[in-house]
C-alpha cells in the first residue's frame, strides 16, 4: 500500500473527483457478469480461509495455458508477484529497458538491487530492437521485459523474443516477461512465450486478470514458470493465504468467458484507429499501440487540465526516460472516447 | 501461497471433505450481513483499482483505535503484515516465545533471521511470566508476542505487558504484538497496548478482521504503529494495491457492527465452560483459554479420527514446543459444539 498521497500510477480515482477514467488500462466493458456473480456468491462464504494452494484455479490456468499446475503461481494481483520474484531472486545485476512500468524498478530496489537501465529510443518509437541481445551479457542475472510495453504499447516482435530467449539460455539470465496486456492484444502481436518454455528455462511469465477481465479491484494475477525452485522461493516469501476466496472464484468464472477479452479486442480494432486519428488531428505525436492503450506526446499539463474537467489520463512524465508532455490513455468505448476528444478540444481551444 | 499440499495451518477445508470446521478460529456467526452486502455491492465496481492508500478505511480504523490515520497500515490479511514487518526490520536477533503461530518464524526465516526461541512451560499452562523480562536483553532487536496466544489461548497479563513495554523501551527492542484475537476476548484479558504507545515506541500491534468479523476468505488485516519509518519501509516492500476493493468496503462495513464481536463473546461465555467441561470429562487436559478457542492435550491421532467423520480440528503437534496429542478447537455454537462432543464420544468409544 501507499502510506500517503503522492501516488505515481494510473487509476487513482480516489484523491480527486473523476468522472471518466482513461488512466487505468482495463477492459472497457468492465468485468463479465459471471465474474460479478462469483463475487456476489462468495459473500456468503467469507468466514472460511481461502484455499492456500489455489488448487482448482491453478488447475484451470494450467489447462488454459498448456502447462502443468505445478508451473502456475497465483498472486494478490500481478503486482505482488513482481515483488515476490525480485525478493526471491535478489539479483546482483538486472537490466530494465525503459520507459516501462515503475514497479519493476521499485521491487528490485526493495530487494536490494540497483538495476541498470537500457534506454529505448524515442526516435525509434520506443521499439525494442536486436541491440538488446548484446546487452544481455554473461553476469546479467535478470532482464525484465513488458510486451506489449507499458506505457508505450509496443510489443516485442516474436522473432526477437525467441532470439532473446535463446540468448538468456546461453548467458544464464533470468527473463521476467510481463504479458499482462497480451489478452487485449491482437494477432501476431499477442505472441506468448508460454509454449516455448523448456524445463530448464529461467523464464517467468507474468499474467493478470486485472486488464482482460476488468477485475483490477479484486486483485488476481498469476505467473507461469517451469523453474520449481523459483516458485518455492516465492511462496516462502509470501503468506499462505495471499489470494482471497472471491478472487479465486472470480478467476475460475473469468476463464469460462473467453469471448470477453475478444469482445474488447474487436472494439479496439475500431477505436484505436479512431483515437489515434483524433489525437493526431489535435496535434499530438501518437505511437502505434499494440495493446489496449495509446501513448502520445506533445501535451504538457494536459492531465491537470483534463482533471479539472473530471477526466483522468495518465501523465507519463514521471516514467524513467520520459518527460513533460508524454501521456497514456486507455482505449474505451466510442461514447467515452468521443467525449474525451470533445473535452480535449474544449480544453485546448481547438 | 502454498505450491503443494502439505499445509500446516488450521482452516484447510480443501484437501479433504470437511462438514464441520473447528480448526479455524473465526467468529462462529460468520460475517455480519452489512459485510456481505458490501462485498455484493463491490461486485459492480471491480474494474477500478482499489484505493492504494486505503484512505477511508484507515481514517475509520484510526478513530476506532484512538490513533491517527498515519499510524495505521492495512494488509492483505494480517499475515501479509507479518511478512512485511519481518522483511522491513530484517533483525539480526529476534526472540519468539513458543509455542505460537508458525508464520512469525517463517516470516523471519524468509527475511534471513534465525530467531531464538523462548520456551513457554507446559507445567505453567504455557503462561508468559516475568522471566521474559530478563530475556529481553540489549541486542535483542525484536520480540514477537501473541496475546491471547495461538494455539494456547493464554493472554499476557496487563501488568506484565506494561513492564515488557518498559523493558523494550530501555533495550531498544521492537515489540511485535499480535492482538488479532483481542476482539473475541473478554474483560481485562482483552487489554490492548494501543492506548499506551508513545511516538518514539518501537511497537507494532497486529489486528485482523478475519476472526472477529468472520472474514478470513476476504483477507483484511491492519497494523497500528507510531514509528513512521517502519511503516514507510513496509509500504516500499509491498505492492501499491495490496488490499482489494471488496476488502476495503467490507472493513468499513464491519466497523459499523461493533455488536458483532460482542455477540460472539457472549456466546463464548456459555460455550467455553461447556466445551472445557466436556473435554475434561472425555479425559483431556484442557487449558483455560482467554480467546475463542481451546487448547487441550491427550489426544494423539484425534485429528485423523475426526477427519474420517467429516470434522476438522487442529492437531498442534507440528507447533514448535508441542507434541503428539496437543490439539486446538475453535469454540462455536452449542449445536456444533454438541455435535463435536458427540462425534468425539463415538470416535473414542466412551
Amino acid at each position: 500500500m501507499i502510506l500517503d498521497r503522492g501516488y505515481v500510477h494510473g487509476g487513482d480515482v480516489y484523491s480527486r473527483p473523476v468522472r471518466l477514467d482513461f488512466s487505468a488500462n482495463v477492459n472497457p466493458f468492465g468485468a463479465p457478469e459471471p465474474v460479478k456473480a462469483a463475487v456476489r456468491a462468495a459473500a456468503d462464504g467469507l468466514s472460511a480461509y481461502p484455499d492456500p494452494c489455489c488448487g482448482p484455479l491453478r488447475e484451470k490456468l494450467a489447462a488454459f495455458n498448456g502447462m502443468q499446475r505445478e508451473n502456475v503461481i497465483c498472486g494478490n494481483g500481478a503486482a505482488e508477484l513482481i515483488y515476490a520474484f525480485a525478493a526471491a531472486l535478489k539479483p546482483q545485476s538486472a537490466l530494465l529497458p525503459v520507459p516501462s512500468f515503475a514497479d519493476y524498478e521499485n521491487a528490485l530496489l526493495a530487494a536490494g538491487c540497483e538495476p541498470a537501465f537500457y534506454p529505448l529510443q524515442r526516435e525509434n518509437g520506443f521499439l525494442l530492437t536486436e541491440d538488446i541481445l548484446s546487452a544481455v551479457r554473461p553476469g546479467v542475472e535478470l532482464i525484465v521485459l513488458c510486451s506489449p510495453n507499458n506505457p508505450t504499447g509496443r510489443s516485442v516482435e516474436k522473432g526477437l523474443l525467441l532470439k532473446l530467449l535463446d540468448r538468456c539460455r546461453k548467458t544464464g539470465t533470468w527473463l521476467f516477461l510481463d504479458e499482462c496486456f497480451l489478452e487485449l492484444t491482437d494477432g501476431d502481436k499477442a505472441f506468448s512465450l508460454a509454449s516455448c518454455l523448456q524445463p530448464e528455462d529461467r523464464v517467468f511469465l507474468l499474467r493478470a486478470f486485472t486488464k482482460a477481465y476488468g477485475m483490477a479491484g479484486l486483485r488476481l494475477g498469476y505467473g507461469l514458470c517451469r523453474n520449481r525452485d523459483m516458485l518455492l522461493r516465492m511462496c516462502r516469501l509470501t503468506q499462505p493465504w495471499n489470494v482471497s476466496a472471491p478472487a479465486q472464484a472470480a478467476g475460475l468464472a473469468a476463464l469460462d468467458c473467453p469471448a470477453w477479452p475478444e469482445n474488447a479486442r474487436a472494439l479496439f480494432r475500431e477505436e484505436k484507429p479512431y483515437l489515434a486519428e483524433q489525437l493526431t488531428r489535435l496535434g499530438f505525436a501518437v505511437l502505434p499501440g499494440d495493446a489496449n492503450f495509446l501513448f502520445f506526446s506533445g501535451a504538457p499539463g494536459l492531465q491537470e487540465t483534463l482533471l479539472n474537467r473530471g477526466v483522468l489520463i495518465r501523465d507519463c512524465s514521471n516514467y524513467r526516460g520520459l518527460g513533460p508532455g508524454d501521456c497514456r490513455i486507455a482505449v474505451r468505448t466510442r461514447a467515452e472516447n468521443g467525449e474525451l476528444i470533445q473535452i480535449m478540444e474544449e480544453a485546448l481551444g481547438v
